[in-house]
């Protein structure tokens, strides 16, 4: 396809999913070529594609704004089709797509500051690993994966009182491949899944992907997800998976107490519905006790506990694993058939890794920074901030949530802050509905180096400015009533 | 799950796939422990929950054998329905899981002799792309994934006068996701789409997982897919997609010629259906004259080209592409919703192994080898089999495909072979149908070592006496009558 293709597409579906409304302004010519990368002449061409086919309209001196009358596709409430939900997956792929700018100071970031990463014994790990890898690696390397490293995290689960037995373990790309081949060893398309609101999008594009249907169920951003609300939807749905974060959610940051967890287990299990327990946060609590997991509480093997090294380790490396219960084998034929198996060679680094290098006082840094640089921005946040932005900042993880006062329009900050380079993560991403336009996530996992100091600066003062904004214009419409 | 458990399972979906029948004798309890590396007490532990379930029987001093009265489930001749083919899954995940036993003389296997691998160069490429690993590397490796390897991979394409552009390759966890991602762009659940008859069974597992429908057009071990057939196949249904082989097809290895590339890039554009092209084999042909594509023909973007490295290059990296023409967009989208990405480290070792080693020397020693080893094994294959046993032995590729006469039933050799510690693939893994049950396909990459000399003189003693019992039993039977 052509690259000013790739442009007049994405334009297109920031249109209908909302990014952009009728009358507003287009980032100038320059302004989209340099945050694209494309020259000014595809960049052109783009803009007059879009103008020809009514779009966008040009105006002498003032550059490009998208043409009246447009309106962005409707959402439903409840549940998600395949259809319907096509934007939300548009719309993360451009914010996914604009992280990897690296001029950008990225506060929407998903992934931990990369300077907590142990880079340097990764790299030699993985290069040892290179240098001993036997021909015969490659083809032990079916499903279920590496049983070394299989073995090594079964112990580092026992540790945590956690008892599972290596043959549950499969290995996979990343813990979204764990997340995805668990949803469809228990579900069949046309199926419902119960997802937290609001939850990670990663879970929202699985579900549009495999043809299910999402019942978002309430979460409340201190206590977890309502259990009253859960029971109603199990009762008034045929529900056949629940997709939840037990550990540092994202993106409102809650753990669950212990007897939360086991309530909602003991529940799912009532109901005979398949749980899939995403925990890629569960190594980044805060203090000296671990926190818990879901899957402990597990009488039949219907939890599916999904992890990987990406949050505590190293990202890019695409390791991570499925604790399956019952489902071990049909997840391990879903992933023969997929994506055959996982890298051998990085299976082999990890060994390498964990066997020869001390991952637990690694971890215990990391916990120690992310504890001191999440508080440190929460307070300084809340410094620059009105009381009524509220700055969430649960223990442990490095996801702070704000919320602007309602009626608040993060997709306006969010394109505002994206013209000053500073990349957030809007509400809207978290959930199919509108309920969240006037939340920001915002990742707390770096050093307040001078320009990012300046970032958030410029942050509360364009959110306070909307603030009043909104604000002045309701009264305003309050008046004219 | 226990570790009986799966071998109960296994045993039973073996039953059901007729590959055992009533009456059968399993394995002794010794063999079966040695082929699944479990313990005596385990292997007798799902031997006598088989028994207590009523599907094998024991007898005194002779082992066990299959309960009589159970029947293997039943298959349609055209059609793939969710339910209906999950005994070929089952099947080749038995098989697949058999060849990953390194005693084994494994004619079956998919790979080339791993002794042609540049095991060292691509370890020292690992190595040194492991030591130069940036953080940013991570981070820029979202679809469609390393650009200097897209690069590369653009360029070899120039080289063979097939014109790519670079935003067309997207890099996938080896070639078996990006045929499935170029399946999902272009069919919704429940679509009709088009294979071989035979074909890889990669494919028949595909379209399962994605809930699609195959129609299986006839498909000569010469000149390949029926042309008349295609297109009566494309009358009848609203066919979405044709996933085809055109060079060194798996598993008969014909290569189709150019005229015939052209009118079947043609006839589907005709049709507006899309072409899944898997082409993982290209490099392996025969003489100085590279293979075409069919995707050179493409005049409408709707050729999807799907390759890797694994046949060529090395096994077991996990890194392959999709030269997906309009799909590139919806590939990345559907790629980052599965997988995210693509490991970076592995990728860069691609890059470093490409740049720095000569790929080419390395893949006309490849091609000289796989010539001289396959003809060998042919012409002494063709000096123990008789007459009636076809030897296929096609320009280019490594398999050889058997055909013995109509009648014969290649699983009876597959399980004896088994037995006997000698893999081959049986015709029924290719197909839905019972008709290529008479054939086997050989891998012919192996230097013919004294124990595969061995094997292959059992293996022709064997399909002797099978095809003389099976004549014989005819011929009783027709006297009966």
């Amino acid at each position: 396809m052509a690259k000013y293709q790739n442009l007049v597409d994405q334009l297109k579906r920031q249109i209908q999913s909302g990014i952009w409304n009728s009358g507003d302004k287009l980032p100038s010519l320059r302004k989209q070529a340099k945050h694209s990368g494309m020259s000014l002449m595809t960049v052109l061409h783009a803009y007059q594609l879009l103008e020809s086919q009514g779009w966008i309209i040009s105006q002498a001196r003032s550059g490009y704004k998208v043409a009246p009358g447009l309106k962005k596709q409707e959402q439903t409430q409840v549940a998600v089709a395949r259809t319907e939900s096509v934007d939300i997956n548009e719309f993360i792929f451009d914010v996914l797509q604009a992280g990897t700018n690296n001029s950008l100071v990225n506060f929407g970031f998903a992934y931990p500051c990369p300077d907590l990463y142990p880079r340097y014994h990764i790299n030699r790990a993985l290069s040892t690993a290179a240098l001993n890898m036997q021909t015969s690696n490659a083809f032990n390397n079916l499903p279920p994966g590496n049983e070394q490293l299989r073995s090594i995290i079964a112990k580092r689960y026992a540790a945590r009182g956690i008892e599972i037995s290596l043959d549950e373990i499969v290995i996979t790309a990343g813990a979204l491949e764990a997340l995805n081949l668990s949803l469809q060893a228990c579900t069949q398309p046309g199926d419902c899944v119960v997802v937290e609101s609001p939850t990670f999008y990663g879970a929202l594009q699985s579900l549009q992907r495999l043809g299910l249907k999402a019942l978002s169920v309430r979460t409340d951003p201190i206590s977890g997800i309502d259990l009253d609300s859960l029971e109603r939807a199990l009762q008034t749905h045929d529900v056949k998976a629940c997709w939840l974060m037990s550990n540092h959610q994202n993106p409102l940051g809650f753990t669950l107490s212990d007897e939360k967890k086991k309530q909602i287990v003991e529940l799912l299990q009532r109901y005979e519905v398949s749980l899939i327990e995403d925990d890629v946060y569960s190594e980044l609590y805060e203090g000296e006790e671990p926190v818990s997991s879901m899957k402990m509480y597990d009488q039949t093997g219907s939890v599916m506990l999904c992890s990987s090294f990406s949050k505590s380790l190293v990202a890019g490396l695409r390791i991570g694993w499925v604790v399956a219960g019952k489902r071990s084998f049909d997840i391990q034929k879903l992933q023969l058939m997929s994506t055959l198996a996982t890298s051998a060679p990085v299976q082999m680094a990890l060994v390498q890794y964990l066997t020869h290098r001390n991952y637990e006082s690694h971890l215990k840094q990391l916990r120690k920074k992310l504890h001191e640089r999440k508080n440190k921005m929460a307070s300084f946040l809340g410094s620059l901030l009105p009381d009524n932005v509220n700055v969430v900042n649960q223990k442990g993880g490095y996801f702070l949530w704000l919320e602007l006062p309602q009626g608040s329009d993060a997709m306006l900050i969010y394109r505002e802050m994206l013209q000053k380079n500073v990349s957030i993560a809007p509400g809207k991403m978290f959930d199919l509905t509108e309920q969240y336009r006037h939340c920001i996530r915002l990742n707390a996992s770096f050093e307040l180096l001078p320009e990012r100091i300046e970032a958030l600066e410029i942050l509360a003062t364009i959110i306070i400015k909307h603030i009043n904004g909104t604000l002045v214009h309701k009264s305003t419409n309050e008046k004219l009533k």
